[in-house]
């Protein structure tokens, strides 16, 4: 029973706060044990997380270190996922004007964008982003879900300069799909200096708001070190940028309502 | 070894979806035990959790019943932690004209969201919302951390009416801070019938936002069931809307920089 306790006090820590590095001691919490014990403890744990394929426990050495929770997904459960969220999308109702997909409802499910952040942080971890960014408005939940896996913080890239907002830096870019001349806007002290950015976003076509991310981030010097997804369309095939991860594909968007979503397959 | 197991896969499934409805089989999982096994492994589980004072397992009976965590959070970490935001936020480099305060920084962090998500949930579960609404731009992280503790859809509320929103209600406002009309959109295939919205927004000055958000929903026959904001200012005192959840409050914002910020006490 007490090793029960014990155990369940450091796995709710280890899963309330994904990729926290934690101490040994903080994760023991109030539990009184021998080092030896609670080392046993975190080893497992870890067999526990790696036997159902949903993640691991990472030990990091040195003063600093301690051990962190790294989440994972099942590829079939991930694949299950994604071919049950590729069927509801390719729903003919969800046709819009301009080859758009009505996906909101979707995006607002807590499951699913849970299951999102959890895929692209299980991917995305390697590249070792220290903020996730973020364009208005769509995306913010996915990237809100992705920072909370990742444990770094998130910026949100504004279409309007807001007062709330403090000093800014803005930049003209040429929207890909509503062809005209946009502006965005990124707090001036929300970016830490050497930032390290994963970019994440609902929907790319072409690419050019991922293209301009990339760009404001470079004004800050903040190297992009991944952009991620979750759906992008097979046209045109040449995006803008071109190291990216997506979740889903739209094959097609038909005139007379048909579309053909589809999970992207990685090799 | 064999119930330390089952204990964690049981307690992983239910804090990776709080609010959530299981069987006592699909909690179980591929773990196969007699259903009296699994009836005290939740009452261990629930023991655990309300020592800690950090939720509670709930028993809902009847055909689609099931059990749930409910969460908590214990009262000297919930005001611990309102406390460091409050000293964080009075910072006079914090302090924007027209009395606002730059925040973005502190709601981008994810273990900060999570706690005010944990935190707006436990009061307000006992509503029973089915539904987080909130207008964009800066609550949305917020609500989204709320909406994963009620296991619950997010709404977002548009300022611009977007093709990717398809048909849309749209109402103006008169906004209380920017003292300009303003207008408002809701998608109208967001929000279901018979739906109980919980207004989630990071700022309350007079409340005309989040009164205009109640006149909106109600061309949808949405009852609003509950409001809470992270921060409120001290005046006006009298909002437009009298009841409302508030985690902090902004006592002044003087014009020589110095902001005062401190947790709201309940009752």
């Amino acid at each position: 029973m007490r090793r029960s306790s014990r155990l369940l006090a450091m796995a709710k820590r280890l899963f309330d706060r994904p990729h926290h590095v934690y101490s040994l001691s903080e994760l023991a919490g109030s539990e009184v044990a021998a080092k030896s014990t609670l080392s046993e403890d975190v080893a497992f744990l870890r067999a526990f997380l790696e036997e159902t394929q949903e993640g691991t426990i990472e030990s990091l050495p040195g003063a600093s270190g301690g051990v962190r929770f790294t989440v994972g997904m099942p590829d079939s459960i991930r694949l299950r996922f994604l071919e049950r969220l590729a069927s509801e999308l390719s729903h003919p109702s969800r046709m819009l004007p301009g080859g758009f997909i009505y996906m909101s409802d979707i995006l607002g499910q807590p499951d699913v964008l849970d299951n999102i952040g959890r895929m692209i942080a299980a991917e995305m971890a390697k590249v070792q982003p220290n903020v996730v960014v973020t364009v208005e408005t769509k995306g913010i939940p996915l990237a809100v879900a992705t920072a909370r896996y990742l444990d770094v913080p998130l910026v949100i890239v504004r279409r309007e300069h807001k007062v709330t907002e403090g000093a800014a830096l803005s930049m003209h870019y040429v929207s890909g799909s509503e062809r005209r001349i946009s502006t965005m806007y990124v707090s001036k002290r929300a970016l830490p200096e050497r930032a390290r950015a994963l970019v994440v976003d609902d929907f790319m076509k072409a690419g050019a708001t991922a293209q301009a991310v990339r760009a404001l981030l470079a004004e800050f010097s903040v190297e992009v070190v991944g952009t991620a997804v979750f759906v992008k369309t097979e046209e045109p095939q040449k995006k803008l940028i071109s190291d990216y991860l997506a979740l889903l594909e739209v094959k097609a968007t038909q005139l007379d309502g048909s579309i053909f979503v589809q999970p992207v397959y990685h090799a």
